[in-house]
């Protein structure tokens, strides 16, 4: 099967207007997808996005066009036969890599493309990405990754044997997240621009569907940040888990004397407390705040920081994101890192359609690289999964294993046109 | 005098066709400027623009359109009244920041606008802008700086302590630079593209005019590699300084074993060894191929990775560019790092305009940051000076100082044309 063309579409929701997604540095959140549809001469299409916040969809398809010669006119199997060497091509562009490397507008257009490539391999195989995952010998996975600037850390003879460890119980492991779901918590009852009021609503009627991990945003007043806090313990009472967000707004010593005001709340970890390039800084505030976890990753670029927040034990919780690393490839060699390190992934989710595609990283996690849910949780945000075919569904606070073909991508042709922009229903 | 209009120009030479700037990552590079003039109600105009390659150039160009309402309509005294917190809002955009934040296009576009801001206030002021920073007060330079994320490393009042310090013996300084130029080295003489004896043909001629300060690329093969430093030393002598640039091709463990075949040939420093993510990586080759000195910089992507490489001891000398940082008041932030840490900074250039850019910031930091020219040297190649109004011009090896106002970054009109892509006489 021959990809035959990649096209394009602007997707925005207008999130801005509820201020749904508002935190300390996005305050006015159009949650949008840069999203590519791979047309192919089979009769199947691969279907991915990168998520983006309003006018930045503009230059992420933008880039989208300058990377898509590397997948036009190529047979899936050449791709996906050797696809750490596809992937390097791709990221190692010759005239575009200045704009990196794997990083930034650059590598966010790449993750676009490649889970688009893994949505077609997995349709064609018939499974849920998860299972096309887990169906491979650890010699198929770890062929998927450049492990180019990470051997330090990790060996591709160090990930197969980790790898085949796993093997043996793998099938009890599909049984377990099949019927129990895999574990979450949820975003979308904190957001900043939340009256107090409609947190307690949203609290209140998480608890009712059976949510019992909580994440709130902080970052204005240390006064209201308390508050804030206050408020979700008064709600949620002392026997659940509660998180908060700083989205980078402290500098070092800052976030270390921030949350030291926070520690009544006996938060599990602080997420964001400063900016995402500062692997020494995350390591200087976790010896600090012990034993208030440290948690980053929506904002870091690449493997290669990944790799330094691990080595130097600058966080408790790596949460990787499906399309800021270069999609699915370097999502799969940050997780076995992670394994290798022993800390927890909790991928950052939320926006449009990234619940859709992590609940896929984190099953498969937990299937053939880490092998366990301890201290696991996966965020989720409760809006805008109307717009998918297949949208992520959650009973009782966990994610409900996928079973349709594909990486869960597919937005409704509907929600196609109304959010497109400028000339969607949703803009005009 | 208000912004009145950002003016952009697609500006690429076909430098691909000689292989000039080629190393071992870039095979094909087409030496790019996405340019930029601010029109203004007065009588001059803002030049400034951003380094890239090719391609790269319609990207950077689109986010320079995304950027360009935080300086449209703004009268340069608002700009520059309080120039950090206007480089904050730039760089802070709550829509475009998810794209960075502070990294890759959206940040090379940054610089491209913040750069002509910088040239336009200097032309005002009738100053090149190097003489345009020595002569503010240790107050108004600490002014332009945002130190959000790297107050651990250094504070506005230990930035004003060391100017102050520094201010005496300013003129002295002044004085000495204009009788003798800065020290400068050549690259031009060594891309990986060219063959044997025309490197040997440049650098007879390139000692002829004066240089004792050379680099070479590396990083195709070890046999290769060890005979490009043999031709270099053959022609050069033992008394010059060579330097090699691996452009980021090599794994920790693969830089320290490769770097130690070309021990012989008394190396000063090996540039980017591996990715310019890697702060840690650069530490463990760092302490394993001394005396060898390590240096990085052209892609690091801001303030907070540079401050990191100091802190971890990583490099003995920052190669700052010009525009891969948001512009001049990042490059501001890190040249006070490095002072303070007490490594030379020996700022990245060559491809287009480049050196015209860094001739500013070598001088800049000498009079009034570092104060010292000790282990400097500013990277020189020499191509594509002709395209500007104001070339950097050197002499017996060093940079003379420019004296024209503004930041020598203005394209002469006809050039502006021919290499105009695409349908400028270069590319037609």
């Amino acid at each position: 099967m021959r990809v035959t063309a990649v096209e394009t579409h602007d997707v925005r929701a207008r999130t801005s207007l509820t201020l749904a997604g508002s935190d300390a540095a996005h305050a006015d959140p159009d949650y949008s997808a840069a999203y590519v549809v791979l047309r192919t001469d089979g009769d199947i299409e691969g279907h991915g996005f990168t998520f983006t916040i309003g006018r930045a969809n503009d230059l992420c398809l933008a880039a989208v066009n300058a990377l898509k010669h590397h997948v036009v006119g190529m047979d899936l199997d050449e791709i996906t036969g050797d696809m750490a060497a596809w992937w390097r091509r791709l990221t190692s562009d010759s005239q575009l890599r200045w704009l990196g490397p794997e990083k930034g507008v650059i590598h966010l257009a790449t993750a676009a493309i490649v889970n688009a490539v893994w949505d077609l391999w997995a349709k064609r195989a018939g499974k849920p990405v998860w299972q096309l995952i887990a169906d491979m010998t650890p010699a198929q996975l770890v062929s998927c990754i450049d492990f180019r600037y990470i051997t330090d850390a990790i060996s591709p003879d160090e990930a197969l044997d980790m790898l085949r460890a796993l093997g043996l119980s793998r099938d009890s492991r599909i049984t377990e997240l099949r019927r129990d779901g895999y574990p979450a918590y949820v975003t979308s009852v904190g957001w900043l621009g939340y009256p107090e009021e409609k947190v307690r609503e949203l609290c209140r009627a998480a608890v009712a569907d059976g949510w019992r991990s909580f994440k709130t945003k902080v970052g204005i007043s240390i006064e209201s940040d308390v508050r804030r806090c206050e408020v979700m313990r008064e709600e949620l009472g002392d026997r659940v888990s509660l998180m908060a967000d700083a989205n980078q707004v402290w500098d070092v010593a800052e976030a270390i004397e921030w949350v030291r005001f926070l520690r009544p709340f006996d938060l599990r970890w602080i997420e964001e407390p400063t900016s995402p390039d500062d692997v020494l800084g995350h390591a200087a505030i976790r010896r600090a705040i012990a034993p208030t976890g440290v948690a980053t990753g929506e904002h870091c670029a690449n493997r290669v920081i990944f790799k330094q927040l691990l080595q130097a034990q600058a966080i408790d919780y790596v949460q990787v994101d499906a399309c800021r690393t270069g999609g699915l490839n370097e999502v799969l060699a940050v997780l076995l890192m992670a394994a290798k390190f022993g800390v927890p992934v909790c991928p950052h989710a939320g926006g449009i359609g990234l619940c859709e595609y992590v609940q896929h990283i984190s099953i498969a996690d937990y299937i053939c690289i880490s092998g366990s849910l301890d201290d696991r949780t996966t965020e989720y945000a409760d809006h805008l999964h109307e717009h998918f075919v297949h949208p992520a569904v959650i009973k009782d606070g966990r994610y409900v294993v996928p079973e349709a073909p594909g990486y869960s991508a597919e937005i409704r042709a509907e929600s196609l046109d109304s959010l497109s922009f400028p000339g969607g229903s949703e803009w005009r």
